[in-house]
């Protein structure tokens, strides 16, 4: 297939590598320069502008980072996408951003895909994400010896391309109240002298022996916050996501309203860019352990 | 050993069978009678008062349902037991009733363990629980025989028996958090018109692979709560003993008392005997899905 | 009337001698000796026990601490009350301990009022409480003339006796959550620069020209908090009485938890036995201004 | 003075009379037309632009109603502004957008003041306005004259314009919270079935005798919110907006996000156009009540 891809982050650079994997003809494009020389050694051609990215493709991948980069480039996409082709958002953004983006690409006949992904880097680069997509049957056909390159597992969400934003934003709002639990629960056991790993140990065991547990909970009895996974601010970002999501179908989320606070206060304490575990160490400090 | 156990629940039932099992002296009493057929069959003797279970024996376990109960026994404990015998407390109480009992015993240089447990009836049979205990030295050692046999590992809390309560009652404030959490973000993807069963999947293949989520995500994706493997009554009591632990410490549990709020409020909606994961049922009528 | 007062703090004392200036025969009891000296000299007679404070007395008024005070009192004023005689309990006791109080009263057939008050010491010296009232009609009637004396007006609650405490904690609740709400505002004007007074005098001259606000807001403004009119630790007992009321009825306070959780954290920084306005100190330290 | 006035709504027009009475030359903007003919009876010239709004202009008051309307005029205010001339924004914004307009403004070396208000309409009309200005001493100054036609009373915030903002914001924080917190008191009395006029006037002529509680403790109490002074859904918007600027500071608001989980929950179930006072009811709704 002839692909676009607009977007050479870390996690566009993988997933460009997988597509080229596949023997498909990708032409890519950053809006900062100096991104694409891996990828044009794997056989990629570079455009020098988002339009110029969308020429006589099939399908136009966008990968970017947040709200304000997607509503850029997709001007430029919705200018220069070709009859028929496709244009896949697969970047973490707001319900509304996509939701508004779906409906401007609906008004010019134009076929829309939302499908953020699951996964680090480095899932990316090994074609190993899980992708949550929604659409039109048609569209998502079409996408599917993409994704299949891309992840090892495809989840159609619903009707609406939110819809997949919904699943995605969901997922990483129950991480960031599972963290916020965490710090809570370290902060007890501790008070009454309790060493963390032990109880890291009878929590990971037991009911919760899963990757969020173990990795930030091994994070918060180590308190090793200095060298971030994802950070505060980020974190941050993602709850504020999760909630804007939750307003705009008027759903309440009271355990996000508590996470969003306590990162806040983190943040206020310093510890803005740290990996968001720290929280462990805000609560601790709302209980005067430091 | 010569070992009492005072309380024959479906819990202490279990425990006594393993401890005859291991071949060990059993003397048993329950407050309300005719509890004791299946252990005297296997060999235990009955006594008929707290004082006579406390006759001769190294070790006293009690294992009763709430504090109330515990402080009825354990005056009886107080009373009778032998020098140079250890009571073991292996309820889920509160913090501040373990400490009470723990002052009351050292008063009259008894010793005294706690080890509340983690796992159900079967496992109680099986000799599966996992023991969380904490009490002097050399009175957890005298207890490990019999731990070894109800057990499948003993974790050592910190110095003071409450500590064990600490533990046990983190694990569980963690788990109301996680199933508030569920039902906040079940209710979130199904206003955007997601199958739960899609969400159930991709949250439990990922980052929560864990029994806690794969058992009540389950409940929550089925709509399932009318078979309660524990209710939402227990679960708010077990909040409850979280946050009065939390509370002696001066430690806030903002998580907590969402999950507190939310319960009581599913109480008053007619679901306090449904499965606590009527969690999921309580957030989505504060969204308008019920 | 012959009436009988159990309990000479500083209300029960400002309350009997109102009730002497009346012209009643008043018999006082107080635990704790050495209380009575100067409502003896303005006329009252002093009883040994509980039940001799009951001895002959039309209305027998307890006003105690707490409630475990109140169940001590109260089973000696059962055991003693006259028939026809009525039990009236004006301090600020749990909803719950008032209604099996009720109970046990009903179940000897005497007549019971549960009356808490609104006002401090000043208030009660001065006859000018905000009494709220709740019990049988005739029992009500019968308490007219002393209630008058001591306070400025009575407020009917409804029919059973704890009622009245739910409009008393309902009450006290409305005073936490505004205290915790100042808090949280001046820690964001102060953000911005701005100095406390300033807002203060915006806030209490327009929508919220109170005493509860003036008072607690100049407080906050003046970071006064070593003089407490009422101490941190007071203020979570209320606030828990507040939410156990509210969870006996199935009702979720979800402003009532973020307070409580505050009060906890600045009892956790050693703001006990403070003012607690000082939760505008706490919630500052949140914030990383402290 | 030579004043220009952009936005018309009833704020803009009862302020514009005041200005007009003051003796001012007064030239009126507003983006939809038809606005402005009481103004013009009253001797206001009207402007087709923006830019033919600021002509020969000493002050620029723009008061519009939202973020958008205001980047909207601001733009055209910045283009046109004489020098020397100060625009000044009254209308409630966000901390953000007034911090970013100051900068621009800055930028260009215009004098820029923030000045929100407090009251409503009828207090606009009458000249009793409370205003909240901040800006540099000299812009202030020259604000002076209109100021004290329009308001009863100035008060200056701190340094940075936003700072007026973040006091203005705060006030409404404050009434959202206390809102909230009667909800959450009427559901408490009403389950121990308490008439709430009763708790209305215990509460209202105590510690709350202010108009806060007076306004929408009768609301409540009447069960009367069909006839919005402020809708469930500008609440939210005022209450997000406090969020917002706490954010920026990095402050959490536990209070607030309270109140913003509430309004969410109260637009779900159908109330987002009645008055924000229904609070009340999706309070009951949430336990039980209704």
């Amino acid at each position: 297939m002839r692909i676009g891809l607009v977007g050479l982050g870390r996690m566009g650079q993988g997933m460009g590598a997988r597509l080229l994997s596949g023997g498909h003809e990708l032409l890519v494009y950053n809006r900062t320069a100096g991104k694409s020389g891996d990828l044009e050694k794997a056989g990629a051609m570079v455009a020098a502008t988002v339009a110029a990215a969308c020429k006589d493709r099939e399908i136009v991948i966008s990968m970017v980072a947040d709200d304000a980069a997607l509503n850029e480039v997709a001007a430029g996409i919705q200018a220069s996408l070709p009859n028929d082709a496709v244009h896949v958002s697969m970047g973490t953004h707001s319900a509304g951003a996509i939701k508004a983006l779906a409906a401007a690409h609906a008004e010019k006949g134009q076929a829309f895909v939302a499908a953020p992904v699951l996964g680090r880097p480095d899932a990316a680069a090994a074609g190993q994400l899980v992708i949550v997509a929604a659409g039109a049957p048609a569209a998502l056909k079409k996408c599917e010896p993409a994704f299949s390159l891309m992840g090892r597992k495809t989840v159609e969400a619903a009707a609406t391309p939110e819809s997949a934003l919904a699943i995605k934003l969901a997922n990483n709002f129950v991480l960031g109240c599972a963290i916020e639990t965490m710090a809570e629960a370290f902060s007890l056991v501790r008070k009454y002298g309790v060493n963390p790993q032990v109880f890291y140990e009878v929590m990971t065991e037991g009911l919760f022996a899963a990757p969020a547990y173990k990795v930030y909970g091994k994070l918060m009895a180590d308190a090793s916050f200095d060298k971030p996974g994802f950070t505060t601010r980020l974190g941050l970002k993602d709850i504020k996501l999760a909630l804007a999501a939750a307003e705009l179908v008027n759903v309440p989320l009271p355990s996000g309203s508590v996470v969003r606070d306590r990162l806040v206060g983190a943040i206020a304490h310093g510890d803005g860019d740290k990996d968001w575990a720290v929280l462990a160490r805000e609560q601790a400090r709302a209980c005067g352990l430091e």
